[in-house]
């Protein structure tokens, strides 16, 4: 009894694929055969395939905003690998609740920013590739096998060593100083919100919240707001976004055509 | 034996999505991680997610021509939502086969026009929502938790009270004269196929259909043919789409780029 | 014991669409909605639905670089259609391993060329239709039914009768001299790399295959690497593709858009 519920568990298991191969060809498709060939009950879910060609910063933010959103056990594959075919590692990440599987080239910074305990190994079994391997395509013969075979429930540490040496890149953290909070524009999303790196936790310690002043540009917005509907259509509006961060956005419009700002632009806090 | 069935019937059922979230960010990614995370059985499908953003009217259109293809029990969510975080209200509506969760926007409005009997919800129990629900994301928040809830055999009056008050646009229907209809388009596809809101009922009355003259804009296209392959190619041809409705196209080309007609452009129907 | 295992394999089987619908009006969902209408436990793949309008080339392509990823049994369904609603045939192909449904148009030309028996049969058998079959939408009245009746487990053979009279172009096929090889490129992918139809069995008998010199346009390239990052970031690089096809590739670049080559560009290699 309890081994078929687990057998359940396991084969039922989600696997989440992010990447920057576009929905055109058929790379995903390929994963995704790959993956049900060894595991015929894994629950493929797409994350995003349309991170611009090797972002890695845009693959990271995408899946920070995603991934504790999925159910415990769920695996993380995430492919933005410039460097696909060079002796650049590949790391399989174990927190809490996941696995995640990923080029060591700093794409998972903010999940080694925000989970306490990451246990970090080298894929390096081979038993667990496709036969061959191809030089400029691991998703489909390394990432998507791997993440197959754990989604059965081989244990994290068949697939290669534990090691201590991986990239993990600095998250730019926004400076906070007496009446004043500066930081940094991180993502513009499809709707042309403008998201920053600037928390609720930054913010925790100011008491005069409703007095704060945005400024970003030549932009200058009153307040942080609940929601877009807090201001009239076409205006600008701070609030905090889906993930607890600062968003810049125009209600029922485009904040990132209409206010000119850019990943990396900067923003500041006061409080008067 | 019967439990059996109802189990596996339920937790099996299609959720449908349908929102302008596009495929960049982990909108859609995170709306899936939430329903698999409450079901993990349930049967995802994409109706679209380019839904023009806050284009409700599209959003409408999208749905009004798949809904009725999936099987019995899909529970449809579509969110086209700009007052998310406004009091605007989330309503559920039971058709004799389906269920739909939508902002109370008037997306539904074809739903309403086409299905007898729409039983229809407000969506309040917060015991179905995420415990923390944000004021610009219900999508992830609300509609995925409640879809799953729902696909699981939660009864839909435990999600709320039935209401009489909501949101119920016309449907600007074509007029019809002794020897001529007057319609619009009302929506344009991926292949540039003009879609009128004049359908196969309007034209019931007329006996000598053979020669209807259709004029839109500056084009004239002498009767309604069965397929875009009874003109040449690079042709204009009229036809009923797979919706039932008017359609002018391009045999092998693009109708919107070349006719230059757009949505809401007047279309007439004449009978020699 | 048996019965319960092949039913298991047939319900769980996967299917695969590869279209030119697009994902932004519903033509894919209802697909899918009518499949999971006849078998609920169909494994559904997208492959793409982003091949150019009625580009059957291109098509054909992404499904000889996909499909023999997939496990064994799996239905491929390809549906590029500009004669939908002529009398154009529709065909059903058994491989070895796999079945392929497409119209008779020569999307399945790679298909014929790799795979040494295929039987072809028509497919007529309206039995296995929706009810009412549209004239412009045979992806959704005839493909996704006989696709989801396949996956049950009908036999090939009940869908229509075998038949030896079916569209299949010639492969155009790299001309090989003593010294040369002309081949041309005929795939550019979501990165920009040029695929060309020159495969590792061309370059089979040359001996001194590091001194290659491939021209194209007006770039030279020296010698076949083994990966993009063999060369520095910004160069131009010839390698073999994750389907063994020659690639001209910008290392972390886009060579579509810096080499000025097109789809049916030639390509040349030459020994020294």
């Amino acid at each position: 009894m309890e081994i078929t519920h687990q057998k359940r568990r396991y084969t039922n298991r989600v696997i989440t694929l992010l990447t920057d191969f576009g929905y055109r060809d058929g790379f995903v498709g390929s994963m995704k055969g790959v993956i049900l060939g060894i595991n015929p009950g894994a629950q493929i879910v797409d994350i995003s395939h349309e991170v611009q060609p090797q972002n890695i910063d845009e693959a990271g933010f995408i899946l920070f905003s995603t991934y504790n959103h999925f159910p415990e056990g769920t695996i993380h594959v995430a492919v933005v690998d410039p460097g696909v075919g060079s002796p650049r590692k590949i790391i399989a990440v174990k927190t809490r609740n996941y696995i995640f599987l990923s080029p060591d080239n700093g794409l998972l910074k903010y999940i080694f920013f925000r989970e306490k305990n990451c246990r970090v190994f080298e894929v390096t079994n081979r038993i667990f590739f496709l036969n061959r391997v191809s030089s400029t395509f691991h998703g489909r013969d390394i990432f998507a096998p791997v993440s197959a075979h754990l989604s059965l429930g081989t244990n994290i540490n068949e697939i290669g060593k534990k090691t201590r040496n991986f990239i993990k890149p600095e998250i730019e953290k926004p400076s906070v100083e007496e009446n004043r909070i500066s930081g940094a524009i991180i993502h513009i999303d499809h709707f042309g919100n403008l998201i920053t790196n600037i928390s609720t936790n930054e913010l925790r310690n100011f008491k005069r919240k409703n007095n704060t002043i945005i400024n970003a540009g030549n932009i200058r917005i009153d307040g942080i707001k609940r929601s877009y509907s807090s201001v009239e259509e076409n205006k600008p509006v701070a609030l905090f976004s889906s993930s607890n961060l600062l968003e810049i956005s125009i209600n029922q419009g485009n904040a990132h055509k209409n206010l000119k700002l850019e990943v990396g632009d900067k923003i500041e806090l006061t409080f008067e």
